[in-house]
């Protein structure tokens, strides 16, 4: 398979939902195949929070592969030998695109604070920027989990003619209380973290892993990403055998989980990226812009199908049930489906799960469904 | 209603289930109505996390009344015209009971970290003492919720013959990582503010509110009792009309609320009494001693009746329902009862919809079930 990672820079504005502008801005971005003559093998693959653009492949002596790997690859359900596939770094992550960390154009140091807001829409127009930069006038399909998912019902409200088949998985169309309250533990945890002096933290601090706020988000994140039953079939009440039982600090199996995958975090991302992008999940509703999800979902042309995994206790399967129900309401039955995956890992369902839901996705993207 | 806040203190050494022992301890307990004259009409009420002994009624001047007052006072379903109810403050919690900032007799300063960790068993067998004090060897029924609930089942597997009934509600017995992955995050949060140093923080640092590491772990635990639908039902996605939808900061209704109680904790709860509760939650395990749950309830001579919320998100119905298998797999279906209450606050609702449970409880109370 061929990976490419290249950045595209843009120098014209980019007007967001806010009102506020990016002067100018990058985005990283992968591919992996090739695009053939007329450009219509394209799919998009759309991250999650933590995500980034290196969704599939390895890189010279990198030891874990994209994080969508079992997915898309030669010969795989997104299958690199017929289809081309970007995957970009969303504007507001902190693996490359612009973000609170780049600089800003009006000051020459970095935005820190002053990064706008973002918006699910903003993020997928800066990417329809790049497409067309690349001659790119209309993807097979789009498809992204969680956050990711997010912008795949954006794509199919806002730029409806782009992509033949969307496919958003594990996510909703509006952020419901739930998410918003776990998030609300990294806002905490990153604001009064002292090293985090108001958004003007030193990168040393990062380095050294002096930042425990950010940790402490991401924990609360994982928590709602593995959900009851997944934590209870991966650790059940298994003590680490070093600690001990009625030391204060002693620890669970799943304490020791959390803390490792936790605090190995800040060193790879960013906490004001953190910040940013949890307030643009927050904010996230798709009948923004419209009087109700009825005349959001009304400007669906695409074929829209919608995955949810039965274990998902972060945006649950009657949240993207919802949205089904919607475009049936509204006389939409015949572009639409919607399917509930059995399974057994929480909202991370749709990252590990693969075995349960590939044939499905096969089926969707040869347009059997 | 007569309510007395009294305190006991016990000079004889409790030997805890970790080896250590406290050498002396004392107790803050409160009693509602009268003890009749043959002492057969206790009632003992066991109280949750953040609980005290202040279950019912309300202090002069108070403005809130004691925290299960809708189920207990003068022709209440725990009628204290019937009754003599009493409820003490766990060791270890902070509201008058020994615990963390106690003074060690060993050393003439706060135990701090130095404090045993606690077992429910060490709790319940620390209040028998009160018990055998007063000369009471009976209760006609122990109840308790959560936390509290955890104790009750400990009463009937370890002093089965001293309640006729026990009831405990919205429990477990033994908690799962979910829980204890909830817990975390107060474990981290508090370890890592500076202001806590390792324990020997200021009793001022505390009153001026400068130890968010407690707020940021209660507001976890806040989230886990509320759960997902008490909050889309309470909070939905209100915004705070004070603030921007594009400020990072700018907040939903349900993060006001959140920081509101959060942030209030610490005025009223010790840092370290929270760690050690959650340390005691986390290790309670009924089969410990024994090598199965169902050696465990085998010793069970009073009647067990088990009652869940249908909205637990904490402690879901089935963990309260495998207990009510266990006993009837080992052929006491005769003593014991399970029900599941459709409720709609999550775990909280054993706190607040006593509308949809009192009934019931007074048909076990007077022995109809």
């Amino acid at each position: 398979m061929k990976i490419e990672t290249k950045t595209a820079h843009f120098s014209q504005a980019l007007k967001l939902e806010s009102g506020r502008i990016l002067e100018n801005y990058k985005i990283i971005y992968e591919t992996y195949g090739t695009l053939n003559e007329d450009k219509s093998n394209v799919i998009v693959i759309c991250h999650a929070l933590s995500g980034s653009h290196h969704a599939a492949g390895r890189y010279d002596q990198e030891a874990k592969a994209g994080w969508w790997d079992n997915l898309i690859g030669d010969g795989k359900t997104v299958d690199t030998t017929k289809y081309f596939v970007i995957c970009t770094n969303n504007i507001g992550s902190s693996f490359g695109s612009t973000a609170p960390m780049s600089i800003n154009p009006s000051t020459n140091s970095a935005y820190r604070m002053r990064f706008p807001v973002l918006t699910i829409s903003d993020i997928v127009k800066a990417q329809m920027r790049l497409f067309e930069s690349l001659g790119i006038n209309k993807a097979h399909a789009v498809i992204g989990g969680s956050m990711g998912g997010m912008q795949a019902i954006c794509y199919s409200i806002d730029h409806s003619s782009f992509a033949k088949i969307v496919i958003p998985l594990a996510t909703t169309a509006y952020t419901r209380p739930w998410a918003i309250a776990s998030n609300k533990i990294a806002f905490e945890a990153i604001r009064h973290d002292p090293a985090f002096k108001n958004g003007n933290y030193e990168k040393n601090d990062l380095l050294a892993n002096s930042l425990p706020g950010l940790a402490i988000g991401r924990m609360a994140g994982l928590i709602a990403y593995l959900g009851p039953n997944s934590l209870e079939n991966k650790f059940g009440r298994k003590y680490t055998n070093t600690d001990g039982l009625y030391e204060l600090f002693g620890r669970f199996e799943v304490e020791r989980y959390l803390e490792y995958n936790a605090y190995s975090f800040p060193k790879i991302f960013d906490p004001l990226s953190y910040l940013y992008i949890c307030k643009t999940m927050n904010i996230f509703n798709a009948a923004r812009g419209s009087d109700t999800l009825e005349d959001s979902f009304a400007k669906v042309t695409c074929n829209l199908h919608l995955i949810s995994f039965s274990d998902d206790t972060l945006f649950f399967p009657k949240e993207m049930e919802e949205i089904y129900d919607v475009m049936v309401k509204i006389g939409k039955e015949k572009q639409t489906s919607y399917k509930m995956i059995e399974s057994t890992h929480g909202h991370d369902s749709f990252l590990v799960e693969l075995d349960k839901f590939k044939d499905y996705v096969t089926d969707i993207l040869e347009e059997r469904i």
